[in-house]
């Protein structure tokens, strides 16, 4: 069901976004030149225009919205097995750890690398990231269903939003204990706001 | 009381720092070369290197660590009106919304930034960007002492990430929701774990 993160095909574009996601989400747009991802992806630099006319600009919008959709699928896919907000809150945050463990502190979001990154002449970036975020929090906000449509939105927006900030706090400080504060405050938060079978709050909105 | 954001004496180094400080809030390390320093502060070249002998890692360390004491004066300067904890973290993100705003959304804060550009050769800023984080949840720690303290850390832990978080969803978005969402939610959770007078909770530890 899960898809994996970037698309696997073996071709030089392929090689290439997937490049340039690692890059990006090791330092973002500075880490992330036409060199760099040449140098990363092994492609010949003259295939790089052949594939992204645009240049770098091209090759981060399409790496983020592969990103994006392989952040909503994982995001479901860890979901699925969770029996309540509380316990989909807590496995968002474990997923967290698990990356920042897995490249031992060395990425985390593009989205949230580039974003910190904008200036007037990436300006053209400024709508792929938010599009990432914006997707974050629709999956986010699917996993809270039980929670009063009027509760859940915000919610999962603050969700989104301490994940980055977890990402930034375990890579200064080279320890997980960002996303388990995070999973287990916020996993209390959804917990009381997620009405009981013993005592159901009202239900507004659709 | 509170302090100026960076030392305000008019002398070229001061002018430095600022300037240094500045460009790593829009763009981390990257936005921070020698030139645009030098640039941006309009000193002479010369003298970045007479002031700051070990140059860019230099500079940006003592710009982190000036940041670190003006951020961790407004936190207790914001905190000192606030009657709960409650209180205290909707007025520390009200504060971040401000900041965003005040800076058009170019700005966020340099312990951010500078972390996701960390790589073998910055390392040394890994530290310094650490310590930003740790005086910040100090800061914030301090405005929940109703709290228990067994649980204390641990959400001041989670505000400094969120605030982290929404500093990045509010720059993509070019809009304060995030810090709103933030503010309203961690709010409750605060006041859910502040002991009531009405039906005190056991305080744990010192």
């Amino acid at each position: 069901m899960a898809r994996p993160r970037i698309p696997d095909e073996f071709s030089p574009r392929a090689d290439m976004l997937r490049a340039a996601t690692r890059l990006l989400r090791q330092g973002g747009l500075a880490a992330a030149g036409i060199n760099q991802i040449v140098a990363e992806s092994g492609a010949p630099k003259g295939s790089l225009y052949h594939f992204f006319p645009d240049g770098k600009t091209q090759i981060a919008r399409e790496a983020l919205s592969a990103y994006r959709d392989a952040a909503v699928e994982r995001y479901r896919a860890r979901a699925q097995g969770c029996r309540s907000p509380e316990e989909a809150v807590r496995a968002f945050f474990e997923m967290g750890a698990e990356a920042s463990l897995k490249t031992d502190y060395r990425m985390s979001c593009p989205a949230g690398t580039v974003t910190l990154d904008l200036d007037p002449e990436s300006e053209a970036l400024r709508a792929p990231c938010h599009d990432v975020f914006v997707s974050l929090v629709d999956a986010v906000e699917e996993a809270l269903s039980p929670i009063p449509k009027s509760k859940r939105r915000d919610l999962a927006g603050l969700i989104v939003s301490t994940m980055q900030g977890a990402y930034i706090r375990a890579r200064a400080a080279r320890d997980i204990s960002p996303f388990r504060e995070a999973g287990e405050n916020l996993a209390a938060l959804a917990k009381m706001l997620t009405p009981s079978s013993r005592n159901p709050a009202p239900r507004k909105g659709k």
